[in-house]
């Protein structure tokens, strides 16, 4: 809470405007918000921090799924109230779709008590999404195919307090506090309609220390993600988005809270980590060599032993042993404080998050390896799952759903 | 998790990259990160972010006091262990100056099994204090002068949770990954002297959408901040660095976790929420005119009343009313989900830090005349409260703590 500095900041601090630049292909439109000036040598006060992104919600999809990850996520899952037909469905989508475009825009939602803690280029997106119980006739009728629960896993330690849920929403964002109003605003105009189920929310890293996108990290200090198909792809699209039907546009996501055993990981040496996934820690570059991007090279041994073990999680995961199934991932870091017999201890772990077009074509199948054999499970364990069928995008003067409910 | 660009991203994308320019002064050095290429006109890709800075831990203050609020805090308030002298207490100094050189080097820790969850150019500082029972003979020694917890007020609802502790670290930065990386190596390598007691952890908004820094807002939606004392100023030095003596260079901290009523805070018009404080919402601007960086001027009229009102927070708190005391006010605002009898509830407040030279003398005055009357009070209620010393600074070569304790 210190104060802003007292005299002219373009004059005074070593400012740099940063340019908001396209977003990823695919994703909304992005409103460039950046000054012109050049920076100064030096300067006497601190001066951080660049604007983020003002990112548009309309288009064929809802442009968060595409968008690259940021620091904060925050999602909440909401059970419709019993008395909610497909009419309060659409009342209810028509007052997201108003704040969805206010809030990532930076003002206020229709009515907000306080508008002021929304701010654009804030790199917000907000995206919705509908639970299995939701995707029946009177409500969103049918989902998309192949979207359902996800299969029990030998594994699972689920736990209720993070499991199901009729409704999603996924809000990102650069700030807390810019976050945490839109959730409130969100979860506050849909009271009539749905209560909480429950609230997640973890971090990101995606900047690294040169300012430049970077894939980011896991809590295990893993680069995760370098596997995806790259936004905007032929392979991304295929892999995510819904093609045809009533939610074409649309994608299913699965949530999973993936609890991660930070004490014993540490135990392991180096070595032992790389090859629990088949990638360097260092830099994400497959064991078998090249950089982050590249393939990993499964069939590559070393004095006679494979370099990515049979069991490794990047080889049990991979398409290439899933007959080409794919999927898109995010996460969100979390440390939460759990209470239990012995008093508070701090659980770590993943918000994981996969986006598919097919769920019970591409995620199962591939969980269901990992389930089987996976060096990952001995220090992992999912204690939370739910899956959500995200709606198509809209267009400007359309509102979320409305393919759906109209 | 989405991949990094597969292509050289200084070529495709549109980079800006941002100088790290000098600190407030008062606080450690800045190494400059960045690069000088001048961003391209478009892109086909995204680009967010800038790199934030890196902050030397080295100097007569711990950096972290005068430092701009940042994206993320966490504070830890630690116990120690039983059998910990005055010999125990260096050694983990010492452990932890390792730490802190390290960590907000961006370099991992000593030991750290995860480095590559440390990163240069996170805005990172630690900020270390000792609470009062361990100002005494065989630990610290003496605390500071007026150095004591906050005798109770009338409308404290203290919990044990959130209140006390021997130890603290205060970790600040811009994304929370870097943040829980640090704070976890802290707490471990503390393990053997000391267990962690609570945790907090909040954010703030320090960027306005043009990316220059701004005072930032609560969970009210009010500019919280403006009246502070400006870093690196005459007023700031005297207000919040102890002088003389053994903690010279160090200053006193209060850590109040306070609840806020968002539901009936909402429910007042604009008119009522400014004039409970004395500021406009809008800008934070006093309601008796002027910018944000002006003084209120508490004898102002309006048609025969009092434009800030009696028992408006800003003018109770206010140093004309008390006698010229002051404190430099920090915060970061919470949302988390407490299990009450009717089930999960969502809380919101603020985690309220004020350093100050002495605590007796400056805070606790301005403290009692808030709990006497402040229109605030109908909407905020303190639930935790500790107070630390804050350590001196230390010099490269030296070690945190190494005046009182070698
Ligand atoms: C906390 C749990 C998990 C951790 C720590 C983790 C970590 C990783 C890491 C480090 C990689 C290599 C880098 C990359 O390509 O992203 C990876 C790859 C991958 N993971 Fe996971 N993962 C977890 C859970 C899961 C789950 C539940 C699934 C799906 C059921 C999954 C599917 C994949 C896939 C498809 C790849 C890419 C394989 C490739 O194409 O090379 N992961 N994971
Ligand atoms: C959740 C609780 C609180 C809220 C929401 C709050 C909010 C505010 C706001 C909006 C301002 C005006 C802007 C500014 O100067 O920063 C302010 C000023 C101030 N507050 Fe608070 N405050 C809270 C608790 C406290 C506490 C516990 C203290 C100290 C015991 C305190 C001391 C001050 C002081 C000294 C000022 C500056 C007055 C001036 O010089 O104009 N506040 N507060």
């Amino acid at each position: 809470m210190s104060p802003a500095p007292r005299v002219s900041r373009r004059r005074l601090l070593g400012y740099v405007g940063s340019t908001g630049v396209g977003a990823a292909a695919g994703a909304g439109a992005v409103l460039a918000v950046g000054a012109e000036e050049a920076p100064p040598a030096s300067s006497a006060a601190a001066a951080v921090g660049a604007p983020g992104r003002t990112i548009e919600p309309w288009g064929a999809h809802q442009p968060g799924v595409a968008t690259a990850q940021t620091e904060v996520t925050e999602l909440v899952a909401l059970d419709l109230r019993a008395d909610v037909d497909r009419e309060a469905l659409g009342r209810l989508m028509r007052l997201w779709t108003g704040d969805i475009e206010a809030l990532t825009a930076g003002r206020g939602a229709p009515g907000d008590p306080a508008p002021w803690l929304s701010q654009p280029a804030s790199d917000l997106t907000i995206t919705v999404g509908v639970g299995p119980d939701a995707c029946r006739p009177g409500l969103f009728g049918a989902g998309p195919d192949g979207f359902a629960a996800v299969p029990p896993m030998s594994r699972d330690r689920l736990q209720e307090r993070w499991s199901g849920g009729d409704l999603l929403v996924v809000v990102a964002g650069r700030d807390g506090t810019t976050v945490a109003h839109a959730v409130r605003r969100l979860v506050a105009d849909a009271a009539p309609f749905a209560r909480a189920r429950w609230r997640q929310a973890g971090s990101w890293n995606p900047t690294g220390p040169d300012g430049r996108p970077q894939t980011g990290r896991n809590l295990f200090g893993q680069v995760d993600g370098s596997g995806n198909p790259q936004p905007g792809s032929p392979l991304f699209d295929s892999t995510v988005w819904v093609r045809e039907g009533r939610w074409a546009g649309g994608s299913t996501l699965v949530v999973r809270r993936i609890r991660m055993d930070l004490d014993t990981w540490d135990e392991l040496t180096r070595d032992e980590q790389e090859r629990s996934v088949g990638r360097a820690l260092a830099d994400g570059a497959p064991l078998t060599g090249g950089m982050e991007i590249d393939e990993l090279d499964l069939s590559a041994r070393s004095q006679g032993r494979l370099v990515v073990p049979v069991d490794a999680h990047a080889r049990r995961a991979h398409p290439s042993l899933n007959g080409g199934r794919r999927m898109f991932r995010k996460g969100a870091n979390y440390t939460r404080e759990v209470e239990t017999e012995q008093g508070v201890e701090v659980e770590s772990g993943l918000v994981f998050l996969a986006y598919q077009a097919d769920l019970l074509d591409q995620f199962v199948p591939v969980q269901r390896m990992l389930d089987e054999s996976d060096q990952l499970n001995e220090w992992t364990t999912a204690i939370g799952s739910a899956t959500f069928a995200v709606l198509p995008g809209f267009e400007q003067g359309s509102w979320l759903g409305e393919q759906l409910l109209a």
